[in-house]
């Protein structure tokens, strides 16, 4: 990790749950959406640890939410998706890649189905608002793009059924993965999701109203202590096992759909029309250069890259390079997401990585962590 | 000042000058246009001392470029900005607000003319490039919108003059304020300008190649010893001695140019389209609610504030907030910028903030820092 010093002010935008993430021992953050998010507590290991057993809470109010509403806002939504949000019901979230006319990945939001014609965007790290915007002004669609007064707070981790059990009741069992239902707690109103940034299980609670951030921390967190809850946030080891891809880290505007893994989630030709259409059935037929794998390093940790490191393959060619990596306890190796040449993307093939100049070798294995 | 601790990731681009910077003592950064931009070497008082007397290097690569190249980039550009950009020469800069059809402020580049049917728009801290390429696509303009290999490199202070005189020859004297030229340094080409974000004088130089990073900032390095170079970065006492706005922290998408004492740059009524025609005539002639003052508080220096302060009028009425503040040496007070009601913002206006729940007089003083 390349550590350093951050200072806050106004433009790196508070979040409602800041003062609470900060005194139960964030030691450093990051900056998404023009915001700060935590990303280590105790450290990385022992936050992993935690979150693998126990459940914790995370100020994820970085996740910003892009509304779009009026009689436009489908027609807009699917103008910005591959995938047909047609068949995205109320109450239920989507993973939607939004692409661009040549195929570029803008972000990779959930959508949330409000209403017919009302949905939430949780983002990722671009400014979403303002493509959408742009879009629809030159489009001149009858709709409203706005960032509303949202703000997620996760709780994840295996006792999350529990732990929401105990504040609502049995009924939060029956969500849904992701599916949402609107509630209340703290007598505040939330929607309350199955979802989250991790694959240890959870929700995240959609605050509608800022001034009641700390009294819905406080809530769950009082509830939580049975569970041995603690204060947590997306974490390296947990995301890399579990296989997440982060947007800006491992996928960026210059990347397609194909490159990424992420045509899994739609089949191009649906109805509505999407500004993608001409670009993506070029890259399905032309077919891509690059693919990310997963790549996996046996022995002792190293350093994860500032911002990429160099992949081999074994006739010493370059072919690549590291996107995320992190070290995995379960696995007891380093796992990689690397971006390499279509020809060295098949399972067991033999890549290495070249870190303070020094090769380290290992395998492509797509199909799960555990191949050998 | 609040300061944590930050990890860059892959998802925080790292900058070309970026070793260079951390070698030369950075100690803390914040984050802009998903980058690092340091926020203090020594402290920012020694910074600002510094940058006053001598010359600085600055690691500015987070002045993304957002390129508009093609037969309807004037089109585009104009369509952004109240601002008449057919009067921007080629080799000119200008700075403009762009403004969506709300009224909203977008962002507040400097925009560089590169040639009749090519700009650069040297941005502030939100996603311009996703704005324009909505904007664009909606439109089915005939341009190019993208970000280049382009990373500034600002040479400030008094004797910025005589460094490049030494780098360049004394033709540098002669680039006249927000003008630039094509040039080379260190065996790469670059574009010169006289601009930058202090009001110390200096230059902004337009690096067009990543690789070359290290060799333009040696060579600028080794030419400033005599000149008592530092590596530096925008420093928030100069800031607010010389009256610079800062987006995010100042001027936000809710805010409108009339607030800002932005409409001083343009003229309604350009006869090119632009989008926010009808929201700032309305603006114009309805007025505004509130505006930006200078607000000056004698006495000791207070902490900035997280985000905001509030601000009080003499009869303890809630009347604004508190957006930037610094305590100035030269002035022997804190220097703010706020939003107050328009009711407050004659100059000498006795207003209070509120800091950790004490009250600290001072006065509005809009037409300079000295007026008592």
């Amino acid at each position: 990790m390349t550590v350093h010093q951050i200072v806050f002010s106004r433009r790196l935008r508070e979040t409602p749950f800041e003062s609470r993430a900060i005194s139960n021992g964030a030691k450093a953050f990051t900056i998404y959406n023009h915001m700060p998010l935590a990303s280590v507590y105790e450290s990385p290991q022992a936050d992993y640890a935690h979150l693998c057993e126990h459940v914790q809470l995370w100020d994820v109010s970085v996740e910003r939410q892009v509304e779009v509403v009026g009689a436009d806002a489908l027609l807009l939504m699917e103008l910005i998706t591959p995938r047909d949000l047609s068949k995205c019901q109320v109450g239920q979230c989507m993973y939607a890649p939004l692409v661009d006319e040549e195929g570029g990945i803008v972000n990779d939001p959930i959508v949330l189905r409000l209403a017919e014609d009302r949905f939430w965007l949780s983002i990722a790290d671009s400014d979403v608002l303002l493509w959408l915007r742009g879009v629809a002004f030159g489009r001149q669609m009858d709709v409203k793009v706005f960032e509303p007064d949202v703000h997620p707070l996760a709780v994840q981790g295996p006792r999350s059924d529990d732990l929401m059990t105990k504040v609502l009741g049995p009924e939060v069992r029956d969500i849904k993965f992701f599916r949402f239902i609107k509630t209340t707690i703290a007598n505040t109103q939330v929607l309350l999701a199955r979802s989250g940034w991790s694959g240890q299980g959870g929700f995240e609670i959609y605050l509608q109203d800022r001034s009641q951030g700390l009294a819905l921390w406080d809530t769950i967190w009082e509830a939580g202590q049975e569970f041995n809850i603690r204060a947590g946030c997306p974490n390296s080891i947990e995301r890399l096992e579990t296989g997440l891809l982060s947007y800006g880290s491992d996928i960026t505007l210059a990347n397609n759909p194909y490159e990424c893994g992420l045509d899994r989630f739609f089949k191009l030709g649906k109805s509505a029309e999407y500004m993608s259409r001409e670009a993506l059935e070029e890259f399905a037929s032309k077919g891509v250069t690059q693919k990310i794998v997963h790549l996996k390093l046996p022995g002792d940790a190293l350093a994860p890259p500032r911002s990429t490191y160099p992949v081999f393959n074994v006739k010493g060619d370059e072919v690549g390079f590291v996107t995320s990596m992190a070290w995995s306890p379960k696995f007891q190796a380093n796992l990689c997401f690397a971006f390499v040449a279509v020809s060295e993307t098949l399972p067991a093939n033999e890549l290495s990585i070249e870190v303070e100049g020094k090769r380290f070798a290992g395998k492509v294995c797509n199909l799960g962590w555990s191949e050998s």
